[in-house]
């Protein structure tokens, strides 16, 4: 806590008055990532679950596959530098990111959606079922868990979770860093993923639905909206997509079979794809 | 309007029922920069104003610095592509781009900020003021303006202002597409930027400080959180930062004397250091 954040004289103006007050802020420190001694790419995040975040974002990356390549982590916190080793060479890794770069930092058109990333992304098959309630309650928990966003306003979190509880736990200025620092985690200590939900107070863009796809997560739950993009793939992906779970109802984008609930009204497989097709854009 | 949204079917579900619904999408799609026929870089960003975001893009990116230097845009909305012709050639960007998008997409570490970009960096000197009632009322008015995230939720919004009015206003999923989107505008319509005032939806992070920055803009103002490394810059660089304008009362982190009214009980200018010197970290 006293690591993620730093205390600002700030001056508070309202109608009543002007006055000094403290002001804690959220701190974003730059983590530079060496893979066998080459520097491959510095992120802006917040402090805390470092290891996770490297190894989930090369996860994430495809550059690692499986734990057992990984021979050796070394984090200099204080320096904001992490080195990992891996058994193999990765010789090619340094290409590979400067073109990942490009894509991931800022994506990389229509054809990487379709071609790059399907390769590793097939369609999420789990017949994994939530009520709503269990979306809403899940939402909550991971509110009451944000410690730091009460007190900073600034981040994201995000969460890994079964029906009744989040799992894995992660905050981060950044809601990809957010999801990544999950996967890394479960990356390092064998946490599967398969038939969990991914909870997240950001947006879910094609980024964040291209990660979560990539570990077979069949469930997203969003405090917020998605982009077209990201619903088009959820629906492609056999992805379960529900945004805006705020208080006392959630909007499911696709598939929304797999959320059953006690008002269940539609409940067949097909019953957005129905709609979809009467939906002139 | 229509260009920047996309109808989905959806499933809200409630307390009372379960409903299929129709709702709008913010629609995210790749612009595909190419620079004297070189692909730079692919952007995920939202429709309209795709000119001023690749050239605001190079803008900020230090790519391009005059007007005069741009010989042709051609935009193909449809296929989601942009080139850009120079007077002279610029062979050197596509290596500088590499490296410079690794520290743009994700930050460069304490040296990035310190020694890069110092060096376009100098002291905003503007003697520029603005009142409280002032600040919330540029708030307001981009919220009302801002009719695609009363609709989608989905996006950021982001004005140039003078004291009493936005004069140029953008949106973009991402709030770094939409600040490069004003700035494309400005560097293209010959729009000056100096005494004049940022406001934004998003979190102020050190990329977003720096950004202004560049343009010699004197005040920010967000609706949400700053982190620590933007308040450090904007107190190192003379700016403004105002973070949680909402309602009734607004947070100013750095600089405070720009900021007047009709109770100033601190207006020299070393109010805020004073406090700073006695904050125990």
């Amino acid at each position: 806590m006293e690591d993620n954040t730093e205390y600002f004289p700030i001056v508070r103006v309202s109608e009543k008055k002007r006055e000094v007050k403290r002001d804690l802020v959220i701190r974003e420190l730059p983590l530079t990532i060496f893979l066998n001694n080459q520097e491959l790419v510095t992120l802006l995040c917040s402090a805390g679950d470092l290891k996770n975040l490297a190894v989930g974002f090369l996860y994430s990356e495809g550059i690692l596959q499986r734990k057992e390549e990984v021979r050796k982590i070394t984090l200099d916190e204080e320096k904001g530098i992490i080195w990992l080793e891996t058994g193999e060479k990765k010789g090619f890794v340094k290409k590979l990111m400067f073109k990942r770069l490009i894509t991931s930092g800022c994506g990389k058109g229509v054809t990487f959606y379709n071609v790059v990333d399907s390769i590793s992304c097939r369609e999420v098959t789990s017949q994994v079922k939530i009520s709503w309630q269990e979306v809403l309650s899940l939402m909550k928990n991971m509110q009451h868990q944000s410690e730091l966003f009460r007190v900073t306003g600034g981040v994201h979190s995000a969460g890994l979770c079964d029906n009744k509880d989040i799992l894995v736990f992660s905050e981060d200025i950044g809601r990809h860093n957010a999801i990544d620092k999950i996967f890394g985690k479960c990356f390092l200590e064998g946490i599967k993923t398969d038939n969990r939900i991914i909870i997240t107070s950001g947006r879910v863009s094609s980024e964040i639905l291209l990660k979560i796809a990539k570990r077979n997560i069949p469930v997203i739950i969003s405090r917020s909206a998605p982009t077209n993009l990201a619903v088009n793939l959820a629906n492609k992906l056999g992805i379960t997509l529900i945004g805006f779970a705020r208080g006392r109802r959630i909007n499911i984008y696709t598939n929304d079979w797999r959320v059953n609930g006690d008002r269940t009204l539609t409940s067949d497989k097909s019953s957005l794809n129905t709609e979809r097709a009467e939906i002139v854009k």
